[in-house]
C-alpha cells in the first residue's frame, strides 16, 4: 500500500506531473502486447516515469525501504506479460529516457538510455554507416531497455545473433537503489563475473536496466532478398541445414507452412503456387552486387537438391519488399482468423525443427485446433500459434492441453519454452519443467540474492 | 583438516589410486603457470582425481558436509594462480575426464568433459571440417574446463570471439554436490537467467564445470598471413583500427614493439628492417583464394595510407609458419631476457590502444624497468611484460609499483584489468579498483548465494 507520504516522496523525486495515480492511467498500465486477459487487479498503485538513473536510484531506495513491488515498464510491446504489475505498486516506466549519450564510432560502440526505441537507435547509427543487428518484430516501438531485459531476438538472429551478444555494459540500479555500472569498452573483459549477461534477459527481476552499452559492426554494404517454395516443410528446413552446414549464413532465413502461406497469401491478395507446402524468405547481405549473386547462386543449388520447386530472387528493393510483406503481414494475418491466437515461442536444435514440427501437427489434430506455423527456422526458434475462442470453456480447456503438449514437444526434443520472448508470466507453470530442479534452485538463489525483498517484477519467471 | 574418516570416504568415491596424499604429489599440485612464487603453503592436503561428474558431485557433497576447501585444476596452465589451493583441502584435478561424449555434426556442437585438451578438441571437429576458434596461447596443453572456468580468449577473438561466445551448455557441480545442468542445444535460449555465462568466467569460485556443451562454425576453407612493418607503433594501431571499421575483420591481428621485434629476430636469428617500430602479423582466412587475396590487398591499401614501410603476404604454408614463428616464439624470447618477467594482460577500448601503450612507456622511463609490449591489438587486449629480478628487493619494490600503474592506466582509458587471463591471486588486490563498491557487492552477494560455505576455490578474484 502506496501511502501520501509515500506518494509525496515520489513526487519530490521525479516531479508530480510524472507521477500517475488516476484510475485510467493506472489501466493503461495494466497490461501489454502478451495474450494474457486484461484484469483489473493488475493496475499498478502509480506510474511513475523518472528521466535519469538517479530518479531511478532515489524511486528505489523508497521502494525498498517501504517494501513497494516495482514493475519496469519500456513500451509494453513483450509477448509475456513482463511488464504486467502483477502486484500493483509502482509501475516504472522508463519512457522518458530517450537519449542516445554516445555514438562512439572509433570503438564501434553505442550508449543509449532504457527508453530509446529500437528503430531510432538503429537509424541512429546506421547513419554514420554502423549496424545494430537485433530487430524484434516490434522493432519500431520496442525499447532496448525492454530489449535488454528480455534479450530480444528478431530475424537476423541467424548470422548476427540477439541483444545478448551486443551487450557490452550496462547502468542497473539494484533493488536497494544502489547503482551498477558493469561493462565497459574492452572487447575482451573477464574481470569479475559476467553481470552484464546476469542482467540481460532477467526480465526486471534483478535490476532496472538505465543504459546499455552496445557494440555494432559496419553496415553490411548490399542486401538481397530471395523466396523459395517446396512440396514440403522437410524440404524447406533440409534447406536452412544444408546452407549453414556449408558455411552459407544467411542474414535472415524464415519459414512458414502452407496453412501461413494461404492465409498470408489471402490477406495480401497474392497468388501462390498451388504446389507449395512451404516457402522460406531469405536476406542475403554482404560486401557487393558480385558477394550476393555468389550467395543466391550457392543457396539456390542447394535449394535445388533439397527439392525446392521455385525459386525466386527479387531484382530492385521494391521487389524485396514485396517478397518480405508475406511475412511480415503474417502475425496479424493470422491473428484476424480466430477470436483468439495464442502465439507461442519454443526454440529447438535447428535439427529437430522437422521434428517438433510433426509433433505440432499431431498435436493440432488430436485436439482439433488449427496451429499455424511459421518462425527463424536458421535458429531453430519457431512460433506455433493457436486459432482459438478461449470464450468457449471446452475449447480453452483443448486449447491449455495442446499448448502444455507443445511445450513438452519442444523440451523433448532438447529444446527450451522460448527462443526470445522471455519467461513473464505466461510461461511461469513450465519453467520448473524446463530448468529441473538444480536449476530453479539456482535461479532462485541469485534472486535472493539481488532482490532479498522480492520487490523487483515480482510474480515473473516463477 | 581432512581427517582419515574422509580420506577413506573420498578414496571410497574415486579409488584409492586417484587420490594423492604424498609430499611430493603434493607439491606438484601447489604452483600454475603463473607468476607466482612457490610457496609450501600452498600445497593441497589431498589432490582427488574424479573420472565423472557423478564423482565429482559425490565429492562436492563430502567438502560441503565438512567445509573442506576445493580447489578445481585443469592443466594448470592458467596465468593468474587460479589453480593455486591458497588453503590447503583438496586440489580437485579433472585431468581424467577426457571424454569428448559427441560430435553433433548436424547441430555443429560438440560435448566434451572439462579435462579435455584445447587442440585435442580443435582437431577432432577440424576433421569433419567444423572449427572451434578459441585458442588461448597454452591451447595445447590448456583444457575446456579450465578454458570455460577463466573464459580464456586467444588471437583469433578479434573475428571469432572468446570462449564464452562457444559456450551453450554447462554441466556445473555445485557447492553443495548438486549437479546443475544449464542450456543446451537450442540456439535462442532466454528460459531463465543466463547462467552458463554466469558460471563461465567465474573462475572455480561459483562451481565446478565437468562437460560444456560448444557450439561451433564451419571451418574456412583457405588461410593467409600477412606482415607489415610500420615506423611507429601509432601507425600500426591506426591500421587496425581502419581495417575494422572499413569491414575488413582479420582472423588474428598481432602487434609488437620494436622492443619485441629485436628480440624475436634475436631468438628465431632473423633479419629486421632497421626503420622498423612496430609489426603486424596478420591473419585472414576465407572461402577460396580469391577472397583472399581481395583482404590481402585491401589490408596492403590501409596499411599503406596509414604509413607502413614494408609489407609481406606469405605465399605458401612454411612462408606463413616463418612469418607466425617470430610471434610465437615472443613470450619465451622475452622471458629468457631476466630472471623475472611479470606478464600483464590489460585490454582497453580499441582507440585506447596507442594512448595506453604510451602510458606504459613513460612507466617504464620512471621506473627504468624494461616493459616489452605486445598483444592482441585488434581487439585491445595487450600485454606488457615487466623485464626484473624480484630477488632485489629495492627493483622488486620498483616492479610492483610499476604493474600497479599500469592497471591505474588501463582504468583511466577506460580498460580493464583482465582480457583473458582471469584476476585469481595476481589481480585480487586491484579488482575493487576496477569493479567499485557496486560491482564488487554484487559479486559478492553472487557468490555468497551459491557457495555460501566459501569452499570453492577460496581466496580468488578477491
Amino acid at each position: 500500500m502506496i501511502t501520501d507520504e509515500i506518494k509525496k516522496k515520489i513526487r519530490a523525486i521525479v516531479g508530480p506531473e510524472n507521477v500517475l495515480d488516476s484510475d485510467l492511467e493506472r489501466f493503461s498500465y495494466s497490461y501489454d502486447s502478451s495474450f494474457l486477459p486484461l484484469l483489473p487487479a493488475n493496475k499498478p498503485e502509480i506510474v511513475v516515469r523518472p528521466l535519469t538513473t538517479e530518479e531511478v536510484a532515489k524511486i528505489m531506495a523508497v521502494a525498498y525501504e517501504y517494501e513497494i513491488p516495482v514493475t519496469p515498464r519500456g513500451a509494453a510491446s513483450g509477448r509475456t506479460g513482463g511488464s504486467v504489475p502483477l502486484q500493483g505498486g509502482i509501475s516504472l516506466s522508463l519512457d522518458r529516457m530517450t537519449r542516445i549519450v554516445e555514438l562512439d564510432e572509433k570503438n564501434m560502440m553505442v550508449t543509449a538510455e532504457a527508453g530509446v526505441r529500437t528503430i531510432d537507435l538503429y537509424n541512429h547509427c546506421a547513419a554514420r554507416g554502423l549496424f545494430y543487428p537485433p530487430d524484434p518484430a516490434s522493432w519500431k516501438f520496442s525499447t532496448i531497455g525492454g530489449n535488454v531485459a528480455e534479450n530480444a531476438g528478431g530475424m537476423r538472429a541467424v548470422k548476427y545473433g540477439v541483444t545478448s551478444d551486443y551487450v557490452m555494459g550496462l547502468d542497473v540500479v539494484l533493488a536497494d537503489g544502489t547503482v551498477l555500472q558493469t561493462g565497459g569498452k574492452a572487447i575482451k573483459n573477464v574481470t569479475g563475473y559476467d553481470l552484464k549477461s546476469l542482467f540481460t534477459g532477467s526480465e526486471g527481476t534483478l535490476g532496472i536496466i538505465t543504459k546499455a552499452l552496445l557494440r555494432l559492426i559496419p553496415m553490411p554494404k548490399r542486401r538481397g532478398t530471395l523466396q523459395v517454395m517446396f512440396g514440403s516443410l522437410d524440404d524447406g528446413c533440409a534447406t536452412i541445414h544444408q546452407m549453414l552446414q556449408a558455411g552459407i549464413v544467411p542474414a535472415a532465413a524464415e519459414i512458414m507452412d502452407r496453412f501461413c502461406l494461404d492465409t498470408a497469401a489471402r490477406h495480401s491478395r497474392i497468388d501462390l503456387n498451388p504446389a507449395a507446402a512451404s516457402c522460406l524468405i531469405i536476406e542475403i547481405d554482404g560486401e557487393d552486387d558480385g558477394a550476393l549473386a555468389t550467395q543466391a547462386k550457392q543457396i539456390e543449388a542447394v535449394a535445388k537438391k533439397c527439392g525446392s520447386i521455385a525459386f525466386r530472387a527479387a531484382g530492385s528493393e521494391e521487389e524485396s519488399e514485396e517478397l518480405w510483406a508475406i511475412r511480415r503481414g503474417l502475425s496479424s494475418a493470422v491473428a484476424a482468423l480466430a477470436p483468439n491466437r495464442l502465439g507461442e515461442d519454443i526454440s529447438v536444435p535447428r535439427d529437430a525443427f522437422p521434428e517438433v514440427v510433426r509433433r505440432i501437427r499431431a498435436i493440432s489434430e488430436k485436439y482439433g485446433l488449427t496451429i499455424a506455423v511459421y518462425g527463424h527456422a536458421g535458429d531453430g526458434n519457431l512460433h506455433p500459434s493457436v486459432l482459438c475462442d478461449l470464450g468457449n470453456p471446452e475449447e480453452a480447456k483443448r486449447v491449455h492441453q495442446a499448448v502444455d503438449e507443445i511445450f513438452a514437444a519442444a523440451l523433448a526434443v532438447g529444446g527450451t519454452l522460448s527462443g526470445e520472448h522471455g519467461i513473464g508470466i505466461t510461461k511461469r507453470l513450465y519453467i520448473a519443467q524446463a530448468l529441473g530442479e538444480a536449476g530453479m534452485r539456482t535461479l532462485k538463489a541469485v534472486k535472493q540474492a539481488l532482490d532479498p525483498k522480492g520487490i523487483l517484477n515480482p510474480g515473473k519467471i516463477w
